[in-house]
């Protein structure tokens, strides 16, 4: 294993954080918070640690999955835990557990708390928990790529390392340049939503840290009781962004290069509003009698519906007194949610929609044995290598939620709560149901269960395969060897 | 479509059933109750339907998978309505539906109940109630199979389509063949049980009913309190005895052939084995406290993992109360089932091995993305086919999952209800959790449940794909042109 290109590329991750950490004392500053220090000069530490790391360039910079995989893990655990220090040092988390979970759950774009009461934390404090969000949404290592020069086979490894979905598709060839421009997209979108926000009264820092949990579908607000306080304009702007935030962001870049066909026949985003009509649809008619009206309905359903599916978890009313069949279908779309290629978590449309048309197929060989049909996605064969990968993430994914799952239950918490806390950290939620509801939090759970929800939310976002490989024994034997040779 | 083919089948089934069902009619007339007629009236009328239906010989003998699959799902719901008339005519239950999901309950050898006070019926009724066990348990068509001649591309399609797991394996040459020696080694095993029964103090009713239950690890009681009140000694029986019948039937074939070494190195019965003992090991220290001692303890987790993960659905205590670990364990045993080739449920064993080694081989590319390893099982390389068809059942199964535990959420139980209603149901189990727990039963649930499950039991019995044949738009299209040509 490539171990001092690994070491490289934590420098330069470290590097970038370092440097999105330090200007965030500017709002303690502004605010007069003591806080703001902290976060300077770790910010400054971690900065200089990064470039120190990354300072001797690989000689041999071939990099394999294998490498790709490792340094994307490595790369997720170390800026949590670098980025849980401040809550730490200011003591406003102070217990490291905690800090790291709530770290972890924002930059995996979670948004699982463990804070009862939000509004106790400083402004600077408030601002860099929504900001991993943001940062967390698109992926560093994206970002890492669009700033840093790479060999091109190293970048292909990376991206399929982090990027959220079954293919990164027809984005690869010019990758440097891709990614620069989905960086571009996400910062208008983000700016855009800014100012829609500032229109309808809230504050700028308000405005801002909204955003970040919308951009990166990530959830972390900054009241106790998340977006519920503010105007049903508010709520309208923020379920419509994440809605677009949920979307792969390759339609967006089409309609950059203006063409709106392909943008608006992509087979994902079209299954992806359906489902959202479906259950929207689902949902307000159960819940209809016991809101104050069909727009008082509609406004909480809709804002729900966007708000699991695409994996972010605000909420604007306590969903788990809804009627079992609303509960059920937000629990389905925990698992299903948003488009690949977006800021969303859970297993993505394009998968179901690859299992979709794979059992249809196989039904089609039941009745005509002789066909051969290749399964199509956007009016083009998806290669067997794509559906293959589809299925064994899918295994995956149970076994590891298995596991998972019999871990938490250890807790003794109900199964409903142990069931809704995995599915809700896998995906990269943050409420659940139960004692994990929206109005409740994870601060109550053990500290055993907070690593392995941590763990969750890091195996969630990086759709499992890095940080299994982790564990793989032959990789760390492999790696000691070659460094023995070295 | 060859519908005269399915006809003739249809024929045979009619006439095995009836055959099988106007000798029950004796255990009425020896307690003396008036029910007993019913039953010899019906299984006459019975019979004569089926061999009216078998009179004319197909001359078109071409039988596709299509056509197997068809015949089976037919089979297997004519079966279960007629066998229900016998409930509705008695008055004994007096509701179609609910004596429709109680004899399909006893043909998927699932073992759910509608019933709140079994002991009320007459013994006639309870015999044939847990006769219905017995001969789903090994299949109809198998004994069809193994009685009625028809051509050997014949035999291979509807054993396909009836018989548990992802292949039929090595015993499929000389099928007829099989198929007796098969239903010998059930007799035999299900007599053995009987006798150690009565040693135990049962009477022989008691003895023949339970070992029915056992046999087709079904879970049909003639008790209210199902196992509970009979002694140790018989709990232990039925227990070794339940476990026995999950295991492959291939392996008491191998033994009767006196191959020891490839009985003792199936790999799916050694995974069985070592999943019970795992399982039982977490649920006896878990639940030890509550307990009187090792022995009940021992007694009590034994009893309940093996019913549960052979889907039979005895109980000997309110596992309803264990704690949330307990809980978790017996949940995640009902999905995976008995071995494939026994009379149990789930998705079975080998399923989860194949997906197993399907992942860890997608690991290893990962790690040594050259090396071209096939999977194996048994010593032998599995087929790609066999591969595929277990992905896709995983997924066919995970959205008729979702989609039966949708249509049961709008009845309004809580979600735990209604997810082990759904679990218990479409593994063939019994008893869920909740309002379907050990001491409850689904008679309370409304009539549309009942069919949602009933469709659910026969879907999971006849491993999903035949059920969801029926639906299949092109299939009628095709046998309705057809039959004009013809």
């Amino acid at each position: 294993m490539n171990l001092s290109m690994i070491r490289y590329i934590l420098g330069n991750v470290l590097a970038v954080e370092g440097l999105l950490m330090a200007p965030c004392s500017i709002v303690g500053y502004l605010y007069g918070e003591s806080q703001a220090e902290v976060y300077l000069i770790l910010g400054i530490c971690t900065l200089l640690c990064g470039l120190m790391l990354r300072w001797k360039k690989p000689e041999n910079s071939v990099f394999y999955l294998k490498e790709g995989c490792v340094s994307t893990a490595l790369s997720w655990i170390l800026m949590s835990i670098l980025g849980a220090l401040p809550f730490v040092l200011t003591g406003e988390i102070p217990s490291f557990t905690d800090a790291f979970f709530e770290t972890v759950s924002g930059f995996t774009t979670t948004g699982a708390s463990i804070l009862s009461d939000v509004e106790a934390l400083s402004h600077v404090s408030l601002f860099w928990r929504s900001f991993t969000h943001w940062i967390g949404g698109m992926g560093v290592l994206v970002f890492v790529l669009a700033v840093v020069p790479l060999n091109g086979g190293s970048h292909i490894n990376l991206m399929r390392a982090e990027s959220p979905g079954p293919s990164v598709g027809k984005l690869v060839p010019r990758l440097r340049h891709t990614a620069r421009i989905l960086y571009i997209i996400y910062m208008v979108l983000t700016v855009v939503q800014v100012v829609l926000l500032l229109l309808g009264g809230m504050d700028l820092f308000e405005a801002i840290t909204h955003s970040f949990g919308t951009a990166g579908t990530g959830g972390f607000g900054i009241k106790n009781d998340s977006i519920t306080g503010y105007s049903a304009y508010c709520q309208w702007v923020i379920t419509i962004f994440m809605v677009l935030f949920g979307i792969n962001f390759n339609a967006y870049y089409f309609i950059l290069l203006k063409h709106f066909k392909e943008a608006f026949s992509m087979e994902e985003v079209r299954a992806y509003l359906l489902i959202i009509a479906g259950a929207v649809a689902i949902i307000f008619v159960n819940i209809l009698h016991s809101c104050q009206g069909v727009f008082d309905a509609l406004t909480k359903t809709f804002f729900q519906v966007a708000s699991i599916i695409t994996t972010t978890g605000y909420s604007t009313c306590d969903f788990d007194l809804w009627p079992t069949t609303s509960k059920l279908i937000l629990v389905l779309l925990m698992f299903i949610g948003a488009c690949a290629g977006s800021t969303g978590g859970g297993m993505k449309v394009s998968r179901f929609l690859i299992v979709g048309k794979t059992v249809r197929k196989e039904f089609g060989s039941y009745v005509h044995p002789k066909s051969i049909k290749k399964i199509q996605m956007d009016g083009k064969p998806i290669e067997h290598e794509v559906v293959r990968s589809t299925n064994v993430y899918f295994m995956t994914y149970i076994m590891l939620f298995a596991l998972c799952l019999f871990l938490i239950s250890l807790e003794g918490q109900d199964l409903i709560t142990s069931f809704t806390a995995v599915a809700a950290t896998f995906n990269n939620i943050g409420p659940g149901l139960g004692a994990v509801g929206p109005t409740c939090n994870f601060g109550g759970m053990t500290v055993f269960s907070k690593w392995v929800l941590s763990f969750a939310m890091l195996a969630g976002r990086l759709e499992l395969f890095p940080m299994l490989m982790l564990f793989h024994p032959t990789l760390w034997k492999d790696s000691f060897f070659s460094r023995k040779k070295n």
